[in-house]
């Protein structure tokens, strides 16, 4: 059996430190990032996060100030912000139900579920409900950068910044929003990455995965 | 352009509530999802989880048992568990050091590199840390899922189940990991599933994505 797509592309992509500036993304394939973002899943529907696509370059040049100087923030062409919800509310998650019974038509257990997920929810603390929902943004963020290999985009992911400045320049708390993960989308630089020529580290499976029959 | 495989596979996939028990999911298919978890990126190369894959009927009954009785635990032919570091330890983060200079040579500033890293967890309390793992193994779930689609294969990914009870099923504190989320492996059984024929629910670009040009 032949390998897909993405298998093929898994030992191709690497976290580039080093982007050429001088190539960008074409917006259709962004688009396309941005979509498997959308459609990737997430707890209960909930889709519990935002994302901010953001070419402007003043702002990016702020944001690298605080994401330790790393230049791929600038010399991508489309920096991705993932920012999840700083908490759930009941507003929240009514949004959600509202949404589905428009798609899905009025279902008793639906409502059920998910007054029953705001019982859960509600009563726990804010950074437990944000550490949630920022798992949701981490499915998305594989999915985004699952999709980027396979259309051959570069991209390096960063938890290296200092959120409550980014939080800062974007706006985030006024929107319930803390930002999470960074990914700037681009092209290598072939020769002028000291990342690139190195070998790609990975545990072996005997390491990592257990098998029980 | 065409939209890549994984972009097609987008609204073929949903979480797959009921799984025909005839239909096994063919081991090569398995051991790709796996190969993509493996070599899923991670913070700092860390990759601080472990992947359990369990056939074992038996075992598979107990942790529905203590999963909410969600049928695909049995129903699918492989269950796969995603189990996050504790803690960061010195140890662990050693490790990985020790593997990156195996595979790259000795390198002064991946040494400094990692001891910052060092500097950086091990003060943190665990749960922090834990929190910080997790996402990391959403970022692999999010490649296994977007595998699993390409491959025509089924899943449902689960937080609904005891943690602490399958941590016990499978021994897990005594190896200072905590199950994060079970991702059952079947094939969806045609006419039997609620969820199948509902139409798939997302918030539209406008309501989760801003762009800043």
């Amino acid at each position: 059996m032949s390998n897909s797509t993405l298998m093929e592309k898994l030992n191709w992509r690497y976290a580039t430190k080093k982007m050429d500036p001088s190539k960008a993304v074409p917006q259709e394939k962004v688009d396309q990032i941005v979509e498997t973002i959308r459609m990737a899943p997430s707890s209960s529907g909930t889709q519990p996060f935002e994302l901010f696509v953001i070419t402007n370059p003043e702002i990016r040049a702020d944001i690298r100030k605080v994401g330790w100087d790393q230049t791929p923030i600038t010399e991508g062409s489309h920096l991705l912000v993932f920012a999840a919800w700083d908490n759930y509310s009941a507003d929240r998650i009514d949004a959600v139900t509202a949404q589905m019974t428009e798609a899905r038509g009025e279902l008793p257990l639906l409502n059920q579920y998910y007054e029953k997920l705001k019982a859960t929810y509600l009563p726990r603390d804010a950074q437990t409900n944000h550490d949630h929902a920022a798992r949701q943004a981490y499915i998305a963020l594989g999915f985004a950068m699952a999709a980027a290999a396979e259309l051959d985009v570069d991209c390096c992911p960063m938890e290296g910044f200092d959120a409550a400045k980014v939080d800062e320049i974007l706006g985030l708390k006024e929107k319930g929003l803390r930002s999470v993960v960074l990914l700037p989308l681009g092209y290598r630089q072939d020769g002028a990455d000291w990342l690139l020529p190195m070998k790609k580290v990975r545990k072996a499976k005997e390491a990592m995965v257990t098998e029980i029959a």
